[in-house]
């Protein structure tokens, strides 16, 4: 066992081989780990101008020249969470009895807060303010990969309550991790197995697919297309992918950025208007640092509106029901 | 593409492998698959005595001798899920562009509904009852196993609308597939290396493990042990694991299915107090019906209390990050 089974850590189920992050920090109370919590008030919302003492100090943010770090006078700043799933990286612990395995959660966990206005949504905000954001992740994930011990730098964002976002205040969240999240490992696998048949890139291929026949494009610019994937988890799961072949998010150029920005934001407003302002997550999938075979990844960003409950068959059996067509959905979001 | 798109079918991400059923007969209208619809009043309840032919036939119930199928005097009733995720089996018909694979969505989907009175919960049901359902579970499975297509028979229950339950009254569901569920696949495979190295059980060493232990171990009597997984996904994750190495569930003997009942009954009640009556799923894991290498399966329960959201990390990414230690939750479980 660890010294401190409180602080984060790894564990690996030694049935499936599965690793889950058990994170017991924030208290035994159940009220503590039940997500419900009142919304707070302009007044002693932490995200809030005013109230940047009731975080911890930032490590990066975009503000007016004369103003203070810790202070207002920014347009979007950078924290570490003050209920981290992950502790900075210090010497790592390790246990291992075969059938019990398990190591310190170090790693990094961030809080990106989008604007300092305390009712807007990320969906209101103005694409110069979104090229921003992507700027920001960008900065973020360069900086973590730095730490020799990370192995994935995850950027995403919970947007709703139902979708787990425990503060309203608009915010996106980096975790870096000393190991590889299993839907990332997943398609890892699944690119190499089909680069190793076809010496070519499965996302590259499917994109001129879906370019052929239309019905599960959305949209496309000079860098990007929206698509509904041909095998969607989730009703209106949506993907936006760079045209051309990169593996790495964060080697993203200015003008790319532009093109995302203004994409995503269009993306964002239809899912909005479709749905009803829906709870949603999304998230960055980037290249992990080091690949096995010669393939290379595909970055894209997987946008998950939460329309329905997940019920046993996915929770309990990990096999998705989705009961909305793909190409149902991509004719919704393409029309006017 | 297949002939019928709303047809209940089959895709394959072509990126990371993973295995999807696309069910959108249910209706193009955002109101046929958004979870959230009003509680039936019993006069409405298609699951209510005197309701009955608000549902397809029924295909096997217990009830008094003298009375008709499909009329009230069932004490528990197996009926066809009137949206079904599949479609009984006929031809399957496949598709296979080498980028975009799908089959036509052939297996059964039946709905066992617990009990006749429309307000008791499957917790509130006596031992006797709930021994009579174990009992439908191992008779439905034997049955859907029979046809040859059936790879897998998953028994599981959503209890509250937040764990996916969209009829209040109390109801558990099986799906028989052609395909093997992803978590199955992993535990097979994850057992299958375990037993490669050491000759032995995964699940039947960890067990061992827990008796000498007895931090994660809940209670046990004769034939079963109650315990909360060391890897954990979910706040209160318990298994139900049989003492004795069992590869499929539908092998159960008559005593053995009543210690079952007696300490899921404990556990269930334990849970709805601790927890306040959460919502939540369990999902029986039986053994596939056929296995590559010579290790064989050990047949569990896992029961997932739904207490917190699940955010962009664990659907973005297949990360869990658990708030609470396996440990504190089996001390809370043991507590008088």
């Amino acid at each position: 066992m660890l010294t401190n089974n409180n602080k984060p850590h790894f564990r690996k189920d030694p049935v499936s081989g599965t690793w889950v992050i058990v994170s017991a920090e924030r208290g035994d109370r159940p009220s503590a780990w039940i997500n419900e919590r009142e919304e707070d008030g302009i007044n002693k919302c932490p995200f809030c101008p005013g109230n940047e003492k009731q975080t911890p100090p930032e490590v990066y943010s975009l503000r007016r020249n004369e103003s203070m770090p810790n202070s207002p006078g920014w347009s979007i700043r950078v924290v570490p969470n003050k209920f981290p799933a992950l502790k900075n990286f210090g010497p790592i612990e390790y246990s291992d009895t075969n059938l019990f395995e398990s190591f310190s959660g170090e790693g990094f966990h961030e809080v990106i807060i989008e604007t300092p206005y305390h009712d807007k949504r990320l969906v209101d905000l103005e694409i110069e303010n979104i090229r921003k954001i992507f700027q920001v992740y960008k900065e973020r994930i360069v900086n973590l990969k730095k730490s020799k011990q990370v192995q994935y730098v995850l950027v995403f964002k919970n947007q709703g309550k139902s979708a787990g976002a425990s503060i309203p205040h608009a915010h996106s969240q980096v975790i870096a991790t000393p190991i590889l999240p299993k839907q990332i490992e997943d398609e890892v696998s699944g690119m190499e197995n089909y680069f190793e048949e076809t010496k070519r890139c499965v996302l590259c291929d499917m994109m001129k697919e879906e370019f052929k026949n239309s019905s599960r494009l959305v949209t496309s610019n000079n860098d990007f297309c929206v698509l509904e994937p041909f095998a969607s988890r989730f009703p209106f799961e949506t993907w936006i992918v760079p045209l051309k072949h990169q593996p790495f998010f964060e080697d993203i150029k200015e003008d790319e950025i532009f093109n995302l920005s203004r994409i995503f934001t269009a993306t964002l407003k239809k899912i909005d208007k479709i749905l009803s302002k829906p709870a949603y997550n999304f998230v960055i999938h980037t290249s992990p640092l080091r690949l096995k075979r010669k393939a290379t990844f595909h970055w894209h960003i997987e946008l998950i509106p939460k329309v329905t409950h997940v019920a046993g068959f996915e929770r309990g059996a990990g096999f998705f029901i989705n009961p909305v067509l793909p190409e149902k959905a991509a004719a919704m979001l393409k029309e006017d």
